[in-house]
């Protein structure tokens, strides 16, 4: 037997886990991680490569520590899209917002302290309260995905978690949540005890509805947390960000690795940001084929669950990993979440969504032949 | 009263508390973060853009999560300069050194146990134990900043810490740290009990003696910690990595954050590190740099501590922050680590070593005088 993790003094909770991780297998149509399937245009790229190409002759010297510029073009595009005014010292930025949501649980979880979620829901929020030592409280949602508030609450009351996160559409599921939800689980939070509510917008430019943002008036225990990840098209480039009270920025800054953000990323980002109006363009064009796959999916006899995001959970299958196989055969990767009878398809080109609909239309037929 | 960090529900060790980072002020002359002062050289800004502009194109992709190419390529580097073998699998990358230190206490580290570092050493171990939910230990040094090992033996027999800390050349002292004690501390650290050890190499680069990296050989629990930083010139890139047994490798995925590091971040170290032999001949300029300081702050009659780093811890002082300040007032800043009657000086061009000799000088007559 060879030598592995378990021969190495690695901490209990770590013993026979796997990392996380979609499968990254080579097959012609992937739609399994809600990328955005539209590549950055050309001009785009020339920026990108411009702006780089200046921070690079300045690459021996440390970034700026609090990426400055970055925040502020931040806070202009928040405050464009939602009519909200959001400023420099409300928002953060760090490497994707895996590394925003670790910053705030090390700020407002932690040892000895605890953080729920109303599962299924985007299951990075529990595997980094593991490992940042937060103590993880999965919550309930309603048959449909919906968050039952009532439950919600009590959960709350209960549990009196320290971190409350809600996810915006939801993920896998694609699941909005109401505002008024949202306000009520931050009363009982409040009621509970001191407590940060972390509302997860990652996929929110994709919805029917609007930002919450405006929530954040008054309320400085509440974070929006962003990505640049999906609605910017720019998964590769690892760019999260927050808007919160200037007071939630300066915390996060007690625990944030100095210098963590790139001159490179900072560049990077700061192009993208002058062309989010070309973006935003292609987001548009992605929720009419987000709405195309539902009509077509319930069209040919599947249960969908009504989506938000760039993505659409469907099924219901007494063997939902077998089904992922079955479409995986045919040349379509799609998740399997772990969500019992449900799997989630991320919309992309209408060629690709073509592909996978006549995969999914091809199984039905055998199904009933 | 504005509302601030206080009023917020963070952890409680966190309260009264500062963000860690040197003070970033416009001043003529920086020497005060350890930075190459040697921009790129252009041929390799060029190849930054080039290798960006094709990532960027990509970017809509998340990038590679196992970084397999710019592992390969850092295995490579760590082969070619010390003739030691070190494959793909012996290799992890993060975004700098702080995030490798970060993951390896989330791994090995983290709530319910400690870190031993040697004091005064790199001030981020005991910050990242401190973010990490891990006790930290601090170590004692003998009075010239060599490593006491009788004294560091029984710090580890009695703490039985869980992770080791040797950072060698030391940082902020520049003292190196012999294969020997090293290899003893190792020793000591297994009979307490299994335990990591992790040598902290960031400026091994700029050192008389070797790396350390052929001590991996049969020391699964040996770890050596690299970085871009100093002696690749590339501070704003954020590039850390470790060498260690594939199992350490395996380990620490269990904790990173899934596609921590970004595809502009590949691409631009990929290009640094084809542009290795130039890049390494500024380090040489670098090493006559710092013995010039050693011996110029020697000859104007201040102490020296030994250096094998791109800096000189120089002294001693009756109040080190006055004369840090006295030498800010001449357009020169150094870096006061807290070290009682030290002061550290990065070696920069020998334009700006003038300068900062130029205002100690100065400072000596005019004491004398």
């Amino acid at each position: 037997m060879s030598f592995g993790i378990d021969d190495l003094p690695v901490r209990d909770e770590l013993r026979g886990k796997s990392p996380y991780g979609a499968p990254q297998l080579d097959v012609p149509v992937r739609l399994n991680t809600n990328e955005n399937p539209y590549p950055l245009p050309e001009p785009l790229v020339e920026r990108i490569a411009e702006r780089v190409r200046e921070a690079a002759r300045d690459l021996n010297r440390y970034p700026d520590r609090d990426a400055v510029e970055l925040r502020t073009q931040l806070a202009k595009y928040l405050t464009d899209t939602s009519g909200y005014r959001v400023g420099t010292e409300n928002v953060w930025a760090a490497n994707g917002s895996n590394e925003v949501i670790q910053q705030l649980l090390q700020t407002f979880g932690g040892p000895g302290r605890t953080a729920i979620g109303f599962e299924p829901s985007y299951s990075m929020h529990g595997l980094i309260a593991r490992g940042t030592g937060t103590g993880w409280i999965s919550g309930p949602r309603n048959e449909d995905f919906t968050i039952d508030l009532a439950a919600a609450e009590r959960a709350v009351a209960e549990h009196r978690p320290d971190v409350v996160f809600v996810t915006t559409p939801n993920n896998p599921t694609g699941t909005a949540v109401p505002a008024g939800t949202v306000l009520a689980l931050y009363e009982a939070a409040q009621r509970a005890k001191p407590s940060m509510v972390v509302v997860d917008e990652a996929y929110v430019e994709f919805s029917h509805g609007d930002s919450l943002l405006p929530l954040l008036e008054g309320r400085p225990n509440l974070v929006v947390s962003r990505t640049m990840s999906k609605a910017f098209g720019a998964a590769g480039l690892r760019l999260g960000y927050l808007a919160a009270h200037p007071a939630v920025v300066d915390a996060v800054q007690l625990v944030r690795l100095p210098y963590h953000l790139s001159a490179v990323t900072q560049a990077t980002a700061l192009a993208a940001l002058e062309h989010t109006g070309t973006l935003l363009k292609y987001v548009e064009q992605l929720k009419s084929e987000r709405d195309r796959l539902m009509g077509e999916l319930l069209a040919t006899g599947y249960e969908v669950t009504a989506s938000d995001a760039n993505f659409v959970q469907f099924g219901r299958f007494e063997d939902a990993h077998a089904v992922w196989r079955q479409i995986l055969d045919r040349g379509v990767l799609v998740r399997d979440n772990g969500v019992p009878g449900w799997l989630r398809v991320t919309a992309g080109t209408p060629e690709e969504n073509d592909a996978f609909l006549d995969a999914v239309r091809e199984l039905k037929k055998e199904q009933s032949a």
